[in-house]
């Protein structure tokens, strides 16, 4: 149980003394949706902070992170404050991500900034503030984000003539500039991406989940047939669903949304669907097939080889720093985090044990030289060798952070010439393995193969996890059942939007998706009995 | 010259066709000040793109870059749009950043990014929208941003109780946060960065050099020591000094500003400042020493070893996407964009030359093969084998995009084995070398000796401009005179901040900074006549 960091409890975070918002907004401010309970003890002992270190190393079972069985919400937004993912901004519904969640973003940026450059995009960037009238061109896409939109209307002193919107997408300037740069088919296709805060004006927030402002990618593309188009919007599904199973092990499942649930201004919505460890739904990420929607109310026109002037055929996609959270919910356990190897910032933290000072030099010494044998193998790589917390309070502290292997170094791992390797994933004594030789390439080589092992591990875990909380049903009643359960029901499904609007005031639950994978054989729809072709899958999400 | 691009002309995308703004909108939006001339004929031919491709190699010199020596500004918009850098966003003042010019920025970013991390700084995200109170509370910051401010009002479909600030620059909300975080002296110090966009209301605005959104990094931190914070101010001011010289090939000097130029909220502001092609200076870069006034505003305290309460001492740093247009303006000439190597996206073109469709195919090979070896030697290398160009509209476009070095292969290279490699910084035949082996532990190493070599003779070239345009003046009106011929002055300075006035009204000229490097021996104010400790650089700026 992690208890007593010595970093801002959850309390401070949300009612600073010098805060002066009113009691109302203050209110909304807090992380759970709940009165500060054990955390207000904390925050009374931080407003002296003189007293604080003293206190410091002392176990406070009150303090400790909620059991995820317990509160699976609460545990959420324990783990976010105790592993200083992320602090809520003063505006209602903003979010700081701190650096060491922000290392999480940066690994997830790397990966996809890569794939989308190797796929033939090109990164840019398009101003935020976008007029109004833009909004309002295409309709169903100002029906979807109209309520949402933050507005400018005083700039540089001034009431603006037309109020500015700030970017809840980019759609509609994108196509505005497409306009300007597309002439002739030898201008296609035309595949942008870019890295950008959006903001929308989001009435239920949680960190990472859903705030008012958020990071993301947004990829554009322009292309001259609807074959194109939807190979592109397949294409960067499928390069999503690559990256949540092989770098974040997160078993999504690629799919096509339901008309209802297909975005403002779309034709066909590709979505990856992940299980949350309570067996919620997250959407961490979707690729649009736009058509030509966009095209059509912005004019954007090309000249074919014929001369003939089309309309082109676009796309957009995006993950976003949701996908953090996502993270967070699918692999963490009571003592927190737990991060996949791949996009854990620090990846191996070791550290050193003595009691003596005439241990210290040589434990030091041997940490240091496992530490930098590491690095230069290309492995990230942390040496806590603070002197002002136990070795204890550093085990707890590393393992709420979710580092996935943890190094121990003591004075008799010295004389031995070995450590001894902790492994997060598995709990207590069981992940742990002594005499592990400290030379180079032994150690470095041992660390890597854990490192996959624990990779595949949690994949495999989360992967058994997904597959025993799906359940098949074939008709309505099962599929009560099946959410009532609280977990997914998957069956073939023909029906009308009424009748899939009826599953969700009744249930609770959603089409998550049709998934790519569908079995095969004739279906019957379970709420209509009339002939279906593919099986959706229905689930409460977040 | 470069002449009749296939992109988007200049007036075409400043007054597309489907464009609804209102005729006096429409001038805000013009990249020039002045009535679209030639551009208006290539804006009509891209009305009707089934005629451009035919008229596409045909030469129109009513097309050309306007020559530099002729209205630098005129020539600066025009290879900002024939460079394909940038457009003007649909809301006046805003800029989209162009893959081209965008991947300029990333250059930037790549290299800072890592210093940042190396001198101990983490990454990390805060909320773009503060609270309109926050930017009150420090007294000279409000009376510095507050006429440039961006105010969201409204938040789904609400008026807000509080309006919103957007972020200008982060010391509020970043001061706010950072008073969570810190409690003791083991909490320090605290240092991060941002990379983020950022909304000044600017009345005046010029792509990359000053623009209503514009993108930048932003450092705070937060230290125990005056003199922690001082060293830090330095220090940065010191990585983008060598950032400067060393990837960018601009000779900046580095200084401190006077206090009637010291940011709003600052003690101390240092500076590197840039002397552009038409000799005007641009700042292109600070970091700011804040002492106490934003923990003083926020209350940002810490427990020291004795437990007393201390205000943390901080600083701020930044540079934004301006340096890309100092990079314009350092190097470029009357044929375009001219990029010091390290910074370039593209840094060898390889353009294939064949005449009968016999010939294509061995050119071409030679040509992949050539990028072949470039490219897995790590030099950033593109072929441009599209056949619906020519050699020659081929050679205009990649000197108009700055590209640093030309490799030609024909099929007479191809015989012979070699190839032909021009520099873009040596125009015409004296560039041109002949016979180079196309061997590629050959090629490579002479194309990155080249490069190299191209690297440093940007570099040259800037401080000798630099070192010719700086005038050692002695009185007031030796320093009138400088600037009046277009040079900088540079002169002991004593005076009052009335005085410094004084010399902005009548010459236009400001303190652009209090250089580092300052000469020896006793020194008379130009102005006064007193005693001065410092020479100060006074120019005209952007």
């Amino acid at each position: 149980m992690v208890a007593s960091l010595r970093l801002p409890s959850l309390t401070s975070l949300l009612f600073p003394a010098t805060t002066r918002y009113p009691a109302t907004l203050r209110r909304t401010l807090s992380l759970r949706n709940r009165p500060a309970s054990g955390f207000a003890t904390a925050s009374n002992s931080t407003a002296s902070p003189e007293t604080k270190s003293s206190e410091v190393d002392r176990l406070r079972s009150d303090q400790a992170v909620t059991p995820r069985s317990q509160d699976f919400n609460a545990w959420y937004l324990d783990v976010i404050a105790s592993a200083e993912l992320a602090d809520y901004g003063p505006v209602r519904g903003t979010m700081v991500i701190r650096p060491y969640g922000y290392a999480i973003w940066e690994a997830i940026q790397e990966y996809l900034n890569v794939k989308f450059k190797e796929t033939g995009h090109s990164n840019m960037y398009f101003p935020q503030l976008i007029p109004y009238s833009f909004i309002e061109k295409e309709a169903s896409h100002v029906e979807g984000f109209s309520p949402e939109l933050a507005l400018v209307t005083v700039g540089g002193g001034k009431e603006l003539e037309e109020k500015l919107v700030v970017r809840p997408t980019s759609e509609t300037i994108v196509n505005h500039m497409f306009t300007q740069w597309i002439h002739s088919y030898r201008d296609l296709p035309l595949m942008i991406n870019q890295w950008a805060n959006v903001t929308r004006w989001e009435m239920r927030t949680k960190p990472f989940i859903r705030t008012l402002e958020f990071l993301w990618q947004e990829g554009h593309t322009a292309h001259a047939t609807l074959e194109e188009a939807e190979k592109e919007a397949k294409q960067m599904i499928e390069i999503y669903t690559r990256f949540a199973f092989e770098q974040t092990a997160i078993p999504v499942i690629p799919g096509r949304k339901s008309k209802l649930e297909t975005f403002a201004g779309a034709d066909i919505t590709y979505t990856i669907e992940a299980m949350m460890g309570d067996r919620k739904a997250l959407q961490a990420g979707t690729s649009h097939n736009l058509g030509q929607n966009f095209s059509r109310a912005f004019g954007t026109q090309f000249a074919d080889e014929n001369g003939e002037r089309q309309h082109v055929w676009q796309t957009s996609w995006a993950v976003s720093t949701r996908f953090v959270g996502g993270i967070i919910m699918t692999h963490g356990d009571d003592a927190g985090l737990m991060l996949p190897p791949k996009i854990a910032p620090i990846q191996v933290v070791i550290v050193p044990i003595w009691k003596k000072d005439t241990e210290k030099t040589g434990v030091l010494s041997a940490a240091s030289s496992v530490k930098e044998a590491l690095q230069s193998a290309g492995v990230r790589v942390k040496l806590d060798d603070t002197d002002q917390r136990t070795a204890g309070w550093k085990f707890n502290f590393w393992e709420m952070k979710g580092v996935p292997l943890r190094i121990e170094i003591g004075p008799r791992d010295v004389s031995s010439n070995s450590v001894v390797v902790s492994r997060r994933d598995i709990p207590g004594k069981a992940g742990k393995v002594f005499g592990i030789s400290m030379e180079a390439s032994t150690l470095v080589a041992y660390v890597k193969e854990k490192l996959d092992e624990i990779q595949s591990s949690l994949l495999e875990k989360a992967v058994s996890f997904r597959d025993s909380n799906i359940v098949d049903v074939n008709s309505y009643d099962e599929l009560k059942d099946a959410i009532s359960s609280g977990k997914w029901a998957r069956g073939p499904w023909s029906a009308s939007d009424a009748d899939e609007q009826r599953v969700k005031e009744e249930t609770g639950a959603t089409i998550r998706c049709f998934p790519f994978e569908q079995t095969q054989g004739t279906k019957t729809c379970l709420m209509t009995g009339n002939a279906a072709e593919e099986v959706a899958i229905f689930a409460k999400s977040y």
